[in-house]
């Protein structure tokens, strides 16, 4: 009737049917409450912003993966897009921060949850509509703001069930002092860090020639690589960055937040990790990235972003977050999850439906049980005890001729076939007792 | 810095703040919970369709209304849209019914509670993002689904606090029977419909004058309305249809739904209500809508439309079901439920905050408290005390040189002023026995 083609979701989007949605809501409303303890707040945003709220944000290529959204009415003809789907939580929140100024809690913490959507090319484990999940202290310099972004994460992936996971930590400032203490041209820094980062993908040598290539010095590049996949590179690295106030001062930085989320986040856990190097482009303090074995990349970051809010509009307020892969999360503990979708109890209908039926599913409705009634055409038992079974019902109750002479019920269990009687009155109790067993 | 203009949501669109979010997040986990109990599944379907699964559907009107996304890439100068937004909840449905087929259990009984967008004129209570909030049976043609949409839709309306509203409950079949016992000729059959659904605003002499200059004879036009509006319609209309076999069945079909919901919904909630007309493109079998006082229009609606999720590109099932206007009860029930954003604790920082600070907190945050430290710069107590209570903190915890000395924490009920010391291992539970108090 239909062709394949045009039943299935878009290209890169999915439909999620009551089990994997029951699972995926699960895993948000655990982060949700880990977040809520911490004392951050939710903050929902539309699903679409004014074009020019978004574009010559994310880059020229994020900027090509902007779905945009056509003028309507008579507009429609120009062609023109004014609207643009979000591509991220944080832009929204920097034109949040931007229309509310003062009238929000100072410092704002806020969470979010929530899909974005990106022109992607679809492949395994990338989508162009999935669920980012974020959290940021808006207004606060302190280092507890980061250390408690940092715990929440870690507080996040235990209730997530990850176990295992490790934190990298460095800081902007650290990797700034890094430069300066092995001299490397100030114009070539930034091409120089974005190198070093492919260290966890690359050998040293091929890490080194590209830092050649860039135009370092050979020597240089020897070392920096050297000392970086060093076993002993984080004492390397103190050493080096002694020699530099920003060394010393990122060292400072990366102590302190140790020092405050050792305790809670374990110190196996947790960790110096030099050579973590991230989002050059706007983080200014405090780096992190959370690894998990099995997981290829990371499966959670952040970092202290002073000047991101105002950059994306909003206004010059200090800033530091972290952003949990949840769809990446959901796919690693995912599987040995399924959530059970069935019925408590599901009633059979054998005779004429009539409005004690209703009495009776109401009873059990109000008393908590998820409970369905048999819809179908079919008035034999043994075909609406197949739907019971097929919609994973723990009891069935039948209620035909018999039962309504002797104002009783039957309640069979679904998985011994055991079968009692109980008045209609009793139905819920009974079962209520049962369970308590 | 900005100016006004550039910092607003998209118009027709809203920022939820937290205090409003969670007022709505409790009222849609309120409906999801019932709907829940009577075993109805959630489905999510993307935010966007291929365009030509949305064309078509809504009419001319509606058609201009969806948001459409522009192709992407070396096709994004084409002006060309190939996606568009979510209209509403039941196309995608429709989709899902013709991409699942027989995998989908069966009767399919799904709910969804999630955001469509339309390009309209935003005004008062009119938005261009807003939620829907719908519950269907695909598959089913038994008078206990309609009874059952009714039911969960009257405890949803319960639940969410509506109070006092009214079911106005009529058969697609009793208005063609209607049509036939008047005589009124089939090819002004579906204009006389839409005139008499005015009868709620118009007067009956303006609604009569309509149906005439639709062709209707100024004698049938006059009873008809007379019929209808008459205090006793009810006993009008069941002379009236008796004489008509469709007339007959939709008597048929109004009797056995009320005889089934009745005791659940309140005989003084639900009546059959001869001039309720709706939705005459679809609907095949049941209607109704759901009134309450002080609301303009109906705050919830539905009934029976067996080829609709065929005519929208999926199987030909039977099929009913129902939305609650939940932007609307939202309205209504709102203004006097304020939900608190409130921290439990707020945990001054007098000192230099160190781990023993993120122990105290990481404490009481597993002991389920909401707990926020604080992340300013100020070493004053009493401005942190004014910054807990800006935060609507029920109780702060004070941990200066005085506590930390005597390992103890200092805790004071902010609505009473009242100050008690507790061991600093204790805070948990010392907050925990007051509560029980």
């Amino acid at each position: 009737m239909e062709s394949s083609q045009r039943v299935e979701p878009p290209s890169g989007t999915r439909d999620f049917l009551a089990p994997e949605l029951r699972r995926r809501e699960r895993a948000f409303a655990t982060v949700r409450e880990v977040f809520e303890r911490y004392g951050f707040g939710p903050l929902q945003t539309p699903a679409f912003e004014r074009i020019e709220v978004l574009t010559g944000k994310y880059g020229d290529e994020g900027d090509k993966l902007i779905f945009k959204i056509l003028r309507r009415g008579e507009h429609e003809a120009s062609g023109v897009a004014d609207l643009a789907l979000r591509y991220d939580l944080t832009v929204p929140l920097a034109r949040v921060a931007a229309a509310y100024g003062s009238r929000l809690p100072s410092p704002y913490k806020r969470y979010a949850i929530a899909p974005v959507w990106r022109a992607d090319r679809p492949g395994k484990g990338r989508f162009r509509e999935f669920v980012q999940c974020d959290l940021d202290v808006v207004g606060s310099t302190s280092a507890l703001a980061d250390a408690e972004t940092v715990c929440a994460v870690a507080d996040a992936l235990d209730a997530l069930g990850v176990g295992q996971f490790r934190f990298l930590l460095n800081s902007r400032r650290a990797l700034a002092g890094l430069l300066e203490s092995y001299r490397v041209p100030e114009h070539l820094g930034g091409g120089v860090l974005i190198t070093l980062d492919k260290l966890d993908k690359l050998a040293g040598t091929e890490v080194a020639a590209e830092l050649e290539q860039r135009g370092l010095d050979p020597d240089t590049a020897k070392s920096l690589v050297e000392d970086l996949t060093a076993e002993d590179s984080v004492a390397r690295m103190r050493a080096a960055l002694g020699a530099s106030e920003q060394g010393r001062d990122g060292l400072a930085e990366i102590d302190e937040v140790l020092g405050l989320v050792t305790g809670r986040v374990g110190a196996e856990r947790i960790a110096f990790t030099p050579r973590l190097v991230r989002g050059l482009d706007y983080y200014t303090g405090i780096i992190w990235e959370v690894v998990a074995p099995g997981m290829p990349g990371s499966i959670a970051s952040g970092g202290r972003y002073d000047h991101l809010v105002e950059s994306l509009g909003g206004p010059d307020l200090p800033a530091c977050g972290g952003s949990l892969g949840i769809e990446r999360i959901l796919a690693l503990t995912g599987e040995d999850q399924p959530v059970s979708d069935g019925l408590d109890v599901a009633i059979t209908v054998i005779d004429e439906a009539g409005s004690d039926l209703i009495a009776i599913a109401s009873a059990l409705r109000d008393a908590g049980w998820r409970t369905g009634t048999y819809l179908g055409a079919s008035r034999k038992l043994s075909k609406q005890l197949k739907w019971a079974a097929d919609q994973g019902a723990r009891y069935s109750l039948i209620y035909g001729a018999d039962e309504r002479a002797a104002g009783q019920v039957t309640l069979r269990d679904m998985a011994t076939g055991e079968q009692t009687r109980a008045p209609v009155a009793d139905a819920a109790r009974h079962l209520g007792q049962r369970e308590a067993r």
